[in-house]
């Protein structure tokens, strides 16, 4: 039996209808290579979507697999409780310095959802904590994704993806998101909700200016501050979801940073994925001293945040997290992509030809394709990542909105192609 | 400042007082080897707790380094829809080949907690496929632990962990533990609620045999087995969770191994911790023919498994999990650990002296003290777990129950060093 086969045996894969394993087998990726990953018969494929939005500086990155191997020499993995080690202390401070001054504790996890699901028990445990234990709801976006977990699915966009477990979610409020209405009708509704329920409400939960899964939509950055004046006002947290938009993503470290910093002072961010820069699982929920303090106290009055997991602070992961944070520094990341994403969004120019809507954002593009042209029987979206791959570039649209999701190592020529095949791609199906 | 000092500054730890940490800071662990963990003084501590019960092969295993070392030549990270790897798919062909034959599919996420959910939402999903769409509740054990997310907090034990919680859960009902009552009576509990519940409940879920957090309960094969009937009667699904149980640690490859197959065939299986040997993160959830076909159909009869995590088979750790299944079979580990267990059954023996109850099962013991001399305010676990340290050895108790969670890699005189060392501990508090 070949490698295929045997995947087809015995692998469920995520987020896939196997049925269509029969006809269109997943791709046996052998090697990768910057921005670049390569099939069985060395066939390559620009890895336009980062790997779920993960990968940073390139596969393989020479000075991240030098730091797992001399992480290897020293300690694999520890427990974090009742003992630390240096790659997570280290890591911890270079966040506490990365994020915005207000952030100054560090609390890590395995994944997106649980950087969110932390952020949602703190907020909810520190309103029990002001005598205020009515304080158990959540407002989340109705285009919002926050994961897949019970806790992450209840502050999400209720549709295809999650219909089916809605018995199980906790209730949480709904706003209207941004997108195909106004910011101040956005806000209104926001609004309306704080202020009919903001004695039960502990936080408001959103993904800064891009939302993935929801659509790859782009909001503008006057109704995240404003919706921040809100939760001030309402006296309810916000947690910023930067598990898909941090680390350079956008154009900036981290996607607040684009809004006013004097306004936009949320009480969590939660990241992940490109912690690692796209290498290993490793969330962190970074949090602030008014929040930290109010668990501070004695042993004996109960307020210890029980929350943890196995793996928690893994220390290769970790050293993998500093040595993203070196490369950053080193190559002066975040200087480097500007020409990248002034040519990304030049070359977005062309499709306006195609009766496409165009976003782009950082690193980041869409191209929403006329819904009304297509049903959900047309596949449209598997159809494009077919032809995506015969180009030698990976396209998995959400819906109708076909998107870029870049690598920060990116060439100008490796953009350059990427963006001639999508044009090419996107005009068969517009 | 030195590591403690910014490790205060900065960390904040799972399942830890932080305020504790001003008189007893983390210890800062550098190195490890074996089954020993080294500070900055190069003292050693043995890891007699398996670093949160995932250690099995001992830190730092030569090949488990040298697989990960392999991997980073290769492949470090690829998304898995609509692409797969090689360590992913050889390791889910070793799985199916280790777990009991009728787990056939191999589903992969980060942790114990997301394998859980796994578990519980295919569960719900299957029952609305097939026309049961109230039968969205959960059992558990009123002792049970299955992870910190929303998700599994609803069908673990409500008690200090977690009871602040409790307006985010779902209904789920609890049925007692065989543990300070009869197999029998806390059989006629579960029956109890599944003669009268059936209709709305998707499955059974609970630890085989020994329950964790719970206070290392271990339970008479004979529930389960009884249990597992129960279920095939009222034709509910049946959740194993072996994600600290698994991978030899109670002397059989699973927990489940110690019951008659013949009736014990669980539905799901869901794995972690010893996966990788305590190395990286990775987790599985395995299922059934019957499960996976029931969501296998053409695409727009909308039965996909909407669930992935963005590190989802992971080829680093997946290289890491076919190492760890390799060093069982080269070193013949689960017939090695025999007269380990042996010595460990008989060093338990001299315990009794001290008036605690004591439990076994394989590499697993508890010491339960007599929680009648005892205050919470007194911290007897916390004294206990530093006056361990002063002898080189890792105890957390919980609550009042001290236990060992030996990695698998132990020696002869590394248990009898372990068993003196408990021995003197224990003696000062019993």
């Amino acid at each position: 039996m070949n490698l295929q086969e045997k995947d087809f045996k015995y692998v469920w894969h995520p987020y896939t209808q196997m049925k269509d394993c029969e006809t269109n087998p997943p791709l046996v990726i052998k090697r990768a290579e910057g921005a670049k990953l390569f099939d069985e018969e060395d066939n390559f494929y620009y890895d336009t979507i980062s790997s779920w939005w993960c990968n940073i500086h390139g596969h393989n990155h020479p000075k991240i697999v030098k730091a797992i191997n001399e992480q290897l020499k020293k300690l694999d993995h520890t427990l974090f409780a009742g003992f630390t080690h240096e790659p997570a202390i280290l890591l911890a401070e270079k966040l506490v310095e990365i994020t915005p001054p207000h952030f100054t504790k560090v609390f890590y996890s395995d994944n997106g959802s649980t950087a969110v699901e932390v952020a949602l028990k703190m907020s909810l445990q520190y309103w029990s904590f002001h005598d205020k234990p009515k304080r158990t709801k959540f407002v989340s976006l109705d285009y919002g994704y926050h994961g897949d977990t019970v806790g992450t699915m209840s502050v999400s966009g209720v549709d295809l993806f999650n219909e089916v477990f809605q018995p199980l979610f906790f209730d949480s409020f709904k706003a209207k998101t941004p997108y195909n209405i106004s910011v101040s009708e956005a806000l209104l509704d926001l609004e309306d909700i704080l202020k009919n329920h903001h004695d039960e409400l502990a936080a408001f939960i959103l993904e800064p200016l891009l939302m993935g899964a929801g659509g790859m939509i782009i909001y503008p950055k006057e109704y995240l501050e404003k919706a921040a004046e809100l939760c001030k006002q309402y006296n309810i947290h916000l947690i910023v979801d930067e598990v898909a938009t941090g680390f350079g993503r956008t154009g900036k470290m981290f996607a607040i940073e684009h809004c006013d910093q004097t306004i936009v002072q949320p009480d969590f961010i939660c990241i992940s994925k490109g912690v690692t820069s796209g290498t290993l699982p490793l969330a962190v929920t970074l949090t602030t001293d008014a929040i930290y303090e109010t668990f501070y106290d004695d042993y004996e009055n109960k307020k210890t945040f029980y929350h943890g997991h196995t793996y928690t602070a893994n220390p290769i992961a970790c050293a993998v997290g500093l040595a993203t944070l070196k490369i950053f520094k080193d190559e002066d990341v975040l200087n480097k992509i500007i020409p990248i994403t002034e040519q990304l969004a030049k070359g977005l120019e062309r499709f306006s030809d195609l009766g496409v809507a165009i976003r782009q954002l950082g690193m980041v593009a869409a191209i929403e394709l006329d819904c009304q042209k297509f049903s959900f029987k047309d596949r449209i979206g598997y159809h494009i990542y077919q032809a995506g791959l015969k180009e030698n570039i990976i396209l998995r649209p959400l819906g109708n909105v076909v998107y870029l999701y870049l690598p920060l190592c990116l060439t100008a020529d490796d953009l350059e192609f990427i963006l001639d095949k999508t044009y090419k791609v996107v005009k068969q199906y517009a």
